[in-house]
């Protein structure tokens, strides 16, 4: 057994609440010892970490759908890792787990922060660790869900989602197409834009970066758009609103394009297509599903091992490259579902 | 019988698409000779014409849920009047019908627009002429099918409505009521916000031209606003938003406040509190309940006739006022659902 004490725990803590794009000196970097974990508990070593637009919002003062991360503590991160001390009758010392560590490279969790912490084993025959992270992970839930239980997609109904090439993006078009719709996804950039079309399989893919995003949706939804999955918010969710079909789903799942605001987030302009279009748009956040995240699990990794879906994770090695990898989230410069490798495996 | 020849036909016709408020310099005064009907059809004589913030939008071109009106076309508008001349089967001389005439004095319906039109023998033991145009009409339907199809409102919930003291909104807010919800209005001045209040049963209503909508929404709505009817739009809009329970429901149904912009529409900024509060956003046209209306009606006549459910209109006389009488609406000066009296009954 490794000796404990010899370990140090690098951490990455959160200094100040961020005014618009969050810089190197809203952190600290802090070392702690590593301790045995007491009695029900264990001790993960985390592996990789999930980088994700929603910690931009953990990271504001004030009321949301879960209580912002506060100065001086670890910032908030979900992760895999492996056990390597257990108190535990339920984990073994070599475990492969999934948690939320934050962003430091081990992580103690006591036997009442089990479930808060959403520790489960991983089963590597269903996907890879970073799998864990991506569709068989919370994006993977939040595209499942927001699709099938606010989107209620029927066959040949028309599903456009933006951010496509992400890793709520990707799960949320490949599994519209095994549904039998047609997709069209809006992605930055040309080589995200091939690959989501060329592997992934949509029927189109929209490049914001390069014009007209309205024309796109014109040209690749002639019959309107009956779902929208909405990673973005801001100016590509009022194209969409312009351009809906009667009775349709907008899934609202995030606004990344409003996070690093300093200015009010924008309000969409055309929310009155809802009352010509007699549609709809609806928030959903992924934690509400918890107890049916097993079936969306077991349909998706179906999915992977025949081949039928893909995913793509962008993986970036080294903990204190935190700051600056996060904010590839929001330059759009993640080909994929963002990783952050804490310890080689 | 009148000799329909005798008769002069005094019509407000739309002159001009306006930018901002209408004015009197956007219609045109036209005068017809009345005509027979010809063979099934009917000509009615208006009494009174509902006047509605709707219109301002079909004033606009483009594309919405109905086209618009056409430059140099009599202006769309509902109402009831009584048949003076037919050679339709269905329709007797000296029947009281609701249509869809126009702002005129005379409206010959041939049989092939009967239904396009919206033509109905009324029943004047279920409700007044007046009431027809108001919680029996167009504005009790919006109400009804709104709040119950869309909001589908449970007992103890709050239900928020804006325009409290006009026509939909006296009809939502009276039905949450015997629906057994909390009930709380907003509405401009002390005049409409007392009787709201005091005739209506609502159990507060907020005036927003006094003061804070947030702190009255605050105060009055502890738990939450459960269901959000939504004829206004603008801030009003976004400080619902920002109180929003779990699970909410908006129905958008209109908003007056952003009918006259000549700049872009006002979006929504807080719309992200449907993520947060896994809340939906909907859009109603009433239309689309028209096989149910029959329904609809014999249970709103039921409250009126027991005394459960007020109605009040705001009765203006004379076609040529129409121009100004139409503008009280989105100056909030009318009280109470706003009618024109074309002819004294």
């Amino acid at each position: 057994m490794t000796t404990l004490a010899a370990l140090t725990n690098h951490q990455i803590r959160l200094a100040a609440r961020p005014n618009g794009l969050p810089t190197r000196d809203g952190w600290s970097f802090t070392t702690e010892p590593v301790a045995e974990p007491a009695e029900g508990g264990v001790l993960v070593k985390v592996n990789a970490l999930s980088l994700d637009p929603a910690m931009r919002g953990w990271m504001n003062e004030g009321k949301s759908y879960i209580p912002p991360v506060g100065i001086g503590e670890v910032m908030r991160a979900g992760g895999v890792g492996t056990v390597i001390a257990s108190k535990s009758a339920a984990f073994a010392v070599g475990d492969t787990v999934s948690c939320t560590p934050g962003v430091q490279e081990y992580c103690l969790i006591p036997a009442e922060q089990f479930k808060r912490q959403g520790l489960f084993k991983i089963d590597l025959r269903l996907g890879t660790p970073t799998q864990w992270l991506n569709v068989l992970g919370m994006p993977g839930m939040t595209g499942y869900f927001g699709l099938m239980d606010v989107g209620q997609p029927k066959p040949g109904e028309t599903v456009v989602v933006s951010g496509a090439a992400g890793a709520v993006g990707q799960t949320v078009g490949q599994l519209a197409k095994l549904k039998g719709c047609r997709v069209v996804g809006i992605a930055g950039g040309a080589a995200k834009c091939d690959w989501v079309v060329k592997e992934l399989g949509f029927d189109a893919c929209i490049d914001y970066k390069a014009g007209d995003v309205k024309a796109g949706l014109k040209e690749h939804c002639p019959k309107g758009v009956d779902i929208y999955f909405d990673n973005v918010g801001g100016e590509i969710l009022d194209a969409v609103l312009a351009r809906l079909a009667m009775k349709a789903r907008i899934i609202i799942c995030g606004a990344i394009s409003q996070y690093n605001n300093t200015t009010p987030v924008q309000g969409p302009k055309n929310y009155l297509s809802l009352l010509v279009h007699r549609a709809r748009m609806e928030g959903i956040v992924v934690f509400d599903y918890a107890p049916r995240f097993p079936q969306a699990v077991a349909e998706l990794a179906g999915y992977l091992k025949d081949g039928r879906m893909k995913s793509k994770e962008d993986v970036v090695f080294g903990i204190d490259t935190f700051p600056e990898t996060l904010l590839k989230l929001f330059n759009g410069e993640n080909f994929g579902k963002l990783v952050l490798e804490v310890a080689k495996a």
